[in-house]
């Protein structure tokens, strides 16, 4: 279609999972055109990457990519970084200080430092800056956060948010693994990082509440490995909820478990990322509801979101094109020159900023013997 | 991509659900570019519906598009054709005649007569013919076949397979609703129709074996309703297996419960639309065991078909996209003038002949008081 | 207690799974003494089966305990009959005739003819005929049938029921198997004998309906077997309603899977035996609702037959107790010249046999390839 | 039977729940008869509930009741003690030091004083201690700590155990809740008290480590509370691994949901109360596995404490009837002069001590701001 936004790409070359899934995601929906890509570490992987794929304009780097497509006429409306975490800040700078969208995989950055710097990047572009926090693409996850917002649960007071795994039960050795457990790539967090960020996010995301402190203890359990694999994590909110976060990726038997539980003082919600078309709601004194996508009781802003009926699943990838569509309605209202839409929802470069400082929070904190760090330290 | 399918759709306007999920599956995997269509009942509908669409090329009727795309160089490679029932035999007649690849919906034709004049139109084509049996392309599916074509649970006994839906509970007059309960378009079976085909098909799919006979009691609850909205149905495979089919659209609290159980004299599998990610395998006198799509034990049939890690859901649009794959891989391989590489899987027009006598067997079965009536009746 | 029933009991001897079971729900509610026994199918055995127990009076046989035990003035109350089927009449008959209460297990009798006799025996007695068809002792089991009087799924429509189990899947010739596959004793109907009648018992009593007529498929998958292990049966209820049941003990993975599901024109609602104190409720159009015993939504029926709070599981011993204490508080009221009190519910000689009836003709419709055979035929 | 061991009780009450889970516990597998009672508060309400239950000999108090019942010939054998926590202490000595057992419901006291007190006079005694952790006697829970024992899931690494009920949500008056929110009689803690020494205790049985310290973070939810109500708590283990205990009782949509899930290098295991009859496996890099109670793959710890075959649930109170069957069989043994069989497992004194330690350590760490703290402070 004509206006399909044209879409670049930085890493996600051959043998890269998230590329992929990133490349599926954005056309899902049908609103975006891959055109241009950078897509590996090397000119060379880059150029075979590239033709891989077949797309129209392959670049041997990200820099030269942002160059050039600034420069042409039919040049890349956004780009999607998908790196490793240590690239990010480098790569997202080139193309918002040319005016490009920018869609972003996560942790923001590699370090605080960074996520600092490119936080006045983005202030400093006219560009959008979306990060892919998929898991707040759910609709049920959207469901969750409308009830919540709308008082259904009453205030809230405990948070018990999880993400376990198990691939890094042992030593691993295969690309994913190893970019993962190295901190100069990874950051300083591992499992806290890599989806300690997740959950984090996605508290905050459901609740609408804000982190004020935390007390983490982090573990590495596999010998060698230099950075966590296990975090258990105290949360305080501010007004006074109060959470646990656990993120692992040595718990056997657990593959994505990413899972949260919402206690007000009218009523619970509990959504479970294997099986995300499903939400239970738990009023206090009632019985339990099951509530499904599209089903009875699910509310507009899942619907939103959501492309087929009940009881026909939707996947991550449909989660993972809600934010690539959430992006391409923001984005082509700036080029229309108007405002975005109001019920348009997408992870920011702040939300970014505060996955950073979680993890930078978590490693301080366990470094102290777990004593209570502020979020914004 | 240069070697993307060029693709044209018959049926599947505005408001209309279906379409958009054949749209999107053929879009997952890039192999598809969808180029022309004639999307409604009337040449303004279908202008308008292909206008939105943004297509390249919008024809009053499929006649006309079969026509003119048949000219073009540029062509349609194949056809989407995902209209009411009674207009399959027709337009799918259209295509096949002029060698254009057909991907139909099902049940195959509304009736049986049909089913047979599109078996000959078939045979009379070089062009391939894929039903859209779309169960059969979730991997857990494939995994289940896989292991009973393997011998993981011996000799089949019993198969038990079911459909339950509740969106037909009361009377409800939209569109979708509206033709699937008129005989005259849906053809004689209501719910053995729409969703029973689904059902059999899957039990013969997975099992890998053919029913030799049913006896059936069909009802239509629904005041005035002229179509069965529920169907008992018992059967007598070839070998001696014996199962119980069950479809209703009235069972409140089932979206789309599709679920198969199939035990042999060494163990069981147990798999569920709803939770497609999952599947039991139940070894005689061990503990149960929950293979996961891409997780410890599952095999290459599944891992084929798949396209990211465990734990992170993939759903409907997916096992969807799965049939559009294997259909593009099988028209490239037409193409290129080479046979069809012999991992493919696809339903094809003798599935859909066998859901059409199902169709009709049931109807049979159930007006004679649930006599055994044999499916090659 | 002074005022605990004295009860004896018939077969249950050593290796005996049932008697043991039967001990034990006697116990729970502490409403019976267990006194005296014969226990075994020989006199030596008979007394060593009652020593080990340390029961007070042991006999060497039914007949011999019925004689002497209605001539003492501190003999039982109440007669637990315990064996294999094909004992029930003769040894019922014996205490019956003597106004012993008899609580006798399922199903009523091996034959037809016994049954008839059997509720003839019951009549002309002045004591009270209890069966333990135990699982309608469960709390939400009693839940459903009282929320289905009530209305809250509004007419029935269907019904589906199953009991699958796997322990025969393989021939097994320990002395349980032995007997239940031995159509002498446990009568003409296997599968459908020692279970189906159960989920037929099930069926009728939560729905409140009665089966008018039925069309059975059984089959005896394991070579030599001389019963049925798997029963498919097609059912008509009066009134309209349809439902299917299926018993099979070829099912591997399937321990005692006894499930049933109901849809009205209003909702539906499903519970499974093995996990007993949860039940679906799902209301048309609104979220699934999961009722747990005393928990939110749970009403007085299953309040009166549970012991604890909610959360704590009461499984299948305190669902077979409930049937004892029914019987106890009946027993009382008799032995008080009171009325039995209205909310008691106990499986009575009449539900008896009907279960009889049932697998009368379940083997006679499947004798005459599944023809619609009516139940009191 | 002639050698049943005679049993007193020490509170339970007409109105309190758990004086009845004792005794129906106490009768289940028939080794006790109750004869002897203290039940209330007040020599007037201890009268009347002995009366209700129709007791052979009632006692104004406690100390009463251990005077008496020692100088007699056929006096109790061994004392339940069933009271608010505050009373366990004194109730127990006076049973202790006239040599009779006591069966005392957790947590031991509701002070460490008084727990350090109870302990010597329980080495100063020689009746046996037990302590009803009841959750310990569920079948599928010695499977558990079996496995681990038997290195089936490796060196452990992770605990994470919880505890959530959603009772005391709002402000509750009923007796229940009086005095389980009252210090004075409960202890220094609520729901870490209540519930978590509960969790804590299965953490323990589970994996056979002991917790060296913790970090705790504890509050009062409702407002006028005067103990905790929710506990976050982070814990170490000797040996290096690592864990969080959640307890909650102010979790709407949580009635007793005691979860723990264990993991090491090896594999996984995981449990939930509310569905007892299952254990998790999770083998690295294999599918999940379901082992039920009795059922392939469990061995014979789980056996030596069940009842019935694999699918016949069974719940808390057979859970607990395991307590007092072990007791049963260990009093009998000191009877005869033998010395208690190795294979029998109860909760002791010193299990007692270290849940009381437990408390102690998560309300210091709490005031200390999370603090970590030893557990044998």
């Amino acid at each position: 279609m004509a206006d399909r936004i044209k879409l670049g790409m930085v890493g996600g070359g051959n043998d890269a999972f998230i590329g992929g899934v990133h490349r599926i995601a954005s056309r899902i929906d049908d609103r975006f055109e891959l055109v241009a890509g950078a897509l590996s570490s090397t000119p060379e992987k880059s150029q075979a990457s590239g033709a891989a794929l077949g797309l129209a304009r392959v670049y041997d780097d990200y820099k030269q990519m942002a160059q050039r497509e600034a420069r042409r006429k039919d040049g890349i409306d956004a780009v999607s970084i998908v790196t490793p975490n240590h690239v990010h800040y480098a790569a997202a700078r080139e193309f918002l200080k040319r005016g490009i969208h920018v869609i972003c995989d996560k942790p923001l950055t590699s370090t605080l430092a960074d996520a600092k710097k490119l936080v006045k990047a983005a202030e400093d572009s006219e560009a959008l800056f979306i990060l892919t926090h998929n898991y707040t693409g759910y609709p049920m996850v959207r469901q969750a956060r409308e009830m919540i917002a709308n008082g259904d649960i009453g205030n809230i007071r405990v948070v018990q948010v999880e993400y376990p795994q198990d691939w890094l039960t042992v030593e691993q050795d295969f690309k994913q693994a190893e970019w993962r457990t190295d901190p100069a790539r990874s950051g300083a967090g591992g499992s806290t990082g890599d989806i300690g960020t997740h959950a984090f996010n996605l508290a905050c995301f459901v609740t609408g509440l804000e982190v004020e402190s935390l007390a983490a203890d982090l573990e590495a359990f596999v010998p060698g490995r230099q950075v966590d694999d296990n975090g258990h994590v105290m949360l305080r909110f501010d007004g006074g909820a109060k959470g646990m976060l656990w993120c692992s990726q040595v718990a056997p038997g657990n593959e994505n478990a990413l899972r949260i539980r919402v206690y007000g003082d009218k009523g619970g919600l509990e959504w479970a990322q294997e099986d995300p078309n499903y939400l239970w709601h738990t009023p206090f004194g009632e019985p339990k509801r099951l509530i499904t996508r599209n089903g009875g009781g699910a509310g507009d802003a899942a619907a939103r979101v959501s492309r087929i009926p009940p009881g026909h699943p939707e996947g991550y990838l449909e989660g993972f094109a809600n934010i690539y569509t959430e992006a391409a309605t923001a984005i082509a209202a700036v080029k229309a020159g108007e405002p975005v839409p109001s019920e348009v929802i997408y992870p920011t470069i702040h939300d970014g900023l505060k996955g950073v400082q979680f993890v930078s929070a978590c490693v301080k904190s366990s470094a102290r013997n777990a004593a209570w760090v502020k979020l914004d330290h």
